[in-house]
């Protein structure tokens, strides 16, 4: 599948949903767009990721399958400016896929447009019309399932999801990734964001999802949401612990993260604390243990340092730990691994 | 206000909403629509609350301002059989209040009814358009907050809640119950049904209501849902726990419950862990106490083992205990009282 990622003046600090397809995704990218950074190219910006030009308009980009919008504004709404590139994709036939709060679907000329051209508008955060509650059963699936869980949102769950499935596979092992967000969704091209479920069916969608994907493969690693003690998200943080009755977690944090983002009231309890916590709400439905740990140091200055806070960490909730971009991936996968086959 | 409510085939026992509504409601029951019980009155069936006749259909019925749905059939459908007594009030100008599924606004007939009679359809598990995430702030509402808790669905929240209520207005506090499920809004003419909810606005419209309800009342008493380790459900009792961040908690437990009610394969914790689970899920975003235990006894024969129950109950909470309906709620109120006000 060949894509374009629209990114306009956001790439690629602010454009974490396209870094995230060039990184993890199996779509071959043929361009980025960006009006501020045309004519660069995605290396010279980060080095590591699938590389592809940068250009102004979708005028210049031919032959793909899909338009991919692959930055969300706060809000979630659509940017006018981007209207051009839009319509440009849909007049050729191409579907548009977006994790926008606003869906493309209900614009007036875009559906016009995709009726008349045959292209889809796929709106990443619209839930599925079928849904249903939880039957409590995903503990019976023939794979087994990781989710990683956090002590605050933005703490490198879904980094560190897709790098434990990239892992697992350079290993050889079938692991699949089970994206709960709109991001994780469009990197993946699979997947519903579960807080835009109504409430009763939150645990119901990932439990869905879970024995979907496990019919496919032999270790799932399910995105984690929120943080179970989170004043606005510990709703869907929950569902998804119950929904999909892990065999292990992966406890996400932040070094130096002490009070919840954006609720600065209220303090972060102790890794070690939000550890025992995590395993006690889990444990009357389906017993399972943090396995490992990634503490996102990108505030540390030197490796040094960030060793240091990861040993510090990894003492604190008792599991190895990394830092899965810093320093990989491989102690915790060596750890998970090695709990679920205990 | 003066209502009828509609309850064919299945008052009293299958009418939970009826029954609360006789039971707890601020309106004047003019009659209750039971085709099967025409010519008996209410009381001839539950001696202790609001009275009634119970009459065949809408005709038999004058001069009211609403016909309440006061039923709810598994799956939440509207059954057809009821469509003459809705048709036959819209006619005369009559809202029409219902706590379903499926809506009635959405019904063509009814709608065109409701619009060429000005009559109004309330349906109660519509949510609001207009729901944000929560700011974690309802701790500083200038009013006492109380919480009901469960260990499991079905097992005396929504009954506890209104006891509650109505026992301290008895003694003069001006308390307001703040109901989130459909029944106990349809009961109290107020509130959300925070399941249908979108996941992530599930806090956010809890806090929304202890806001609203504290600026007018001393004491609120929201109305808990579902169970923190229930398999499906645990979400929104969750958001619900830190949504309305509570200065005291009541633990809700069926005597002899040991498994989850439809989930037989996952056992409740014992009502000690229980507590526990609550009060450290809470503790980050709020601190609050389990104050007092509603143990519902009944299946529980004797009065006699009934108080050993409800006995060894407090004494595994480590709190005041009652059975809300068996022995009236003042021993869990007082508790709860001297909670909030230490």
């Amino acid at each position: 599948m060949r894509v374009a990622i629209l990114a306009h003046e956001r790439f690629p600090d602010r454009a974490k949903t396209a870094v995230g397809v060039l990184r993890y995704g199996d779509r071959e990218v043929v361009a980025v767009l960006d009006r501020t950074l045309a004519g660069d190219r995605v290396n010279d910006h980060v080095p590591d990721i699938q590389d592809a030009p940068i250009v102004t308009s979708i005028d210049e980009v031919d032959d793909i399958d899909a338009l991919l919008v692959g930055i969300a504004p706060i809000g979630g709404d659509f940017d006018e400016t981007w209207r051009p590139d839009v319509r440009g994709a849909l007049e050729r036939g191409c579907d548009v896929v977006a994790g926008l709060h606003c869906f493309l679907a209900e614009d007036d000329e875009f559906a016009r447009l995709a009726d008349e051209h045959g292209a889809e508008l796929r709106d990443l955060r619209r839930p599925p019309e079928d849904l249903t509650v939880s039957d409590g059963t995903a503990s019976d699936v023939d794979a087994d399932v990781v989710l990683t869980v956090g002590t605050d949102c933005s703490v490198g769950k879904m980094t560190t999801t897709f790098e434990l499935v990239e892992r697992a596979r350079e290993r050889g092992i079938d692991a699949a990734a089970v994206p709960t967000g709109q991001t994780g969704v469009l990197v993946a091209d699979y997947g519903i964001a579960v807080d835009r479920v109504v409430a009763d069916f939150a645990a119901g969608v990932v439990e869905r999802m879970v024995e979907e994907r496990a019919a496919d493969h032999d270790l799932l690693v399910v995105e984690g949401q929120g943080a179970l003690c989170h004043p606005a998200y510990s709703g869907v943080t929950t569902s998804i612990l119950h929904g999909a009755m892990p065999d292990a977690l992966v406890l996400c944090h932040a070094a130096g993260r002490e009070t919840v983002h954006g609720y600065e009231h209220v303090a972060v309890p102790s890794p070690g604390e939000y550890a025992d916590v995590y395993e006690s709400v889990a444990d009357p439905v389906s017993p399972t243990r943090i396995a490992g740990g990634a503490l996102n140091t990108r505030r540390v200055d030197s490796d040094e340092r960030a060793r240091e806070r990861v040993e510090e960490y990894g003492d604190a909730i008792d599991a190895p730990a990394t830092d899965s971009v810093r320093f990989g991936v491989d102690p915790v996968l060596d750890a998970v691994l090695k709990s679920v086959a205990g």
